[in-house]
């Protein structure tokens, strides 16, 4: 038996989040995923996500891994399973790893991006939230340095949430520009041993808050204080979002 | 009558160019552009191009022209007509010009841009040359200093090409790293009063040969001198190449 671990990158724009469902009706990564890894090794079998994404979430980097006793060697298995995967999902390397290893629970952090495009275009439908006003980049900064750290995140804490504590540390918050050909795309980082449900999105949603003048930092710091999400600013649509790293 | 000035943006993956063709079996931008004008305009108007781009070719700025008797008013054709178009082309502005205003002939210089992907991903296909090698890029750098200024580009010229006279002025020829989320791309930008056919590609083509070390600084140097199509390395790819603005 052989536990192997899988980099994986996917344009989540036509898939119903990455977690299989019960009747899987409409296409989610982990369903597509499985029943191309039954081909591959010519036998049903799970794979474990380092954790799910919603629909229209992408992902750069995301990590999962299966048991088997199929012999194909593991430097094959990148090619190979592609192979056989639709054209936005892509196996980027494997490894064998100890059969202890869990994608989900050996976790210890993750890092997420998040893209905005100041404008619009063809190129980054799906793949940022566009928005034509400019943003306040500085505002912004001076915000997300508040939220660094560990604090209770309840005001960025989605519905269905079901972590036992809203408490995480976020210990990477960035907000940069980046400039592709005539685009200006603001790039928002984040990083936490552990994310509540939609935290990035919500985050995002208040930075951008910031950014248009809506809200000010110390707008913030109160949110963060008073631990209610129904004050804060929506959530940032899922098109924008990506799972850049895994770390264990 | 009227003379209105667009500015275009077109994904350029699935059309055979930008320029109509006698018989439009293939949809090309021009074809596609000038079928949704005449429902715009409710009269067949041709459109002016800045310039052809060829296969696979995107643009972010390009600039096309029409003349028309009909009273749209002017600050309401970009979000008209690109409701009318495919979600591949976005009309970004449309502005009255002096009648004598031609797209083409008007022209007095052109930026484009080059985008490797150091590695691959589903998320830059058909955006991208994708490259797993990494490239050195001092030695790309050097080598696009030598291509700057006033010369007779013979050796990156494509056959085909019915321009008079070989030489040309790149006044930007510039080779950046640009960071996108745990992407690497290498963004080759060249500006110039006008270009040879393919010259653009063929140039990308030949820095890329340097940077894999291929092809010596020297070497182009004497590419430069020899003004000989055949022995300078392939062209790039179409699907990296970006018309980012025309000047006027």
């Amino acid at each position: 038996m052989r536990n192997v671990k899988l980099l994986v990158e996917f344009d989540g724009t036509r898939y119903h989040g990455s977690q299989r469902q019960a009747e899987d009706k409409e296409p989610t990564v982990q369903g597509v995923m499985e029943k191309c890894l039954e081909r591959l090794l010519g036998e049903k079998t799970p794979l474990v996500f380092s954790g799910r994404t919603d629909s229209g979430v992408h992902a750069l980097g995301q990590v999962v891994n299966f048991k088997t006793t199929c012999p194909i060697p593991t430097e094959r298995i990148p090619l190979a399973y592609s192979n056989l995967l639709p054209g936005d999902i892509r196996i980027i390397s494997a490894e064998e790893v100890p059969l202890d290893f869990h994608a989900r629970f050996s976790a210890r952090g993750k890092t997420y991006q998040y893209l905005i495009l100041q404008g619009r275009s063809v190129f980054w439908q799906h793949k940022a939230w566009q928005l034509e006003e400019k943003l306040d980049l500085e505002a912004m900064h001076e915000a997300a340095e508040l939220l660094l750290g560990e604090h209770d995140f309840s005001s960025w804490r989605a519905q269905g949430c079901t972590a036992s504590s809203p408490v995480r540390n976020l210990w990477q918050l960035s907000v940069e520009q980046r400039q592709i050909a005539s685009h200006q795309l603001i790039a928002i980082t984040a990083s936490s041993t552990g994310f509540l449900y939609k935290m990035v999105r919500n985050i995002v949603g208040t930075l951008v808050a910031v950014g248009q003048g809506k809200l000010t930092v110390k707008d913030v710091e109160e949110l963060l204080q008073k631990r209610d999400r129904t004050l804060a600013p929506p959530t940032a649509p899922a098109c924008g979002l990506y799972l850049v790293k895994v770390d264990y």
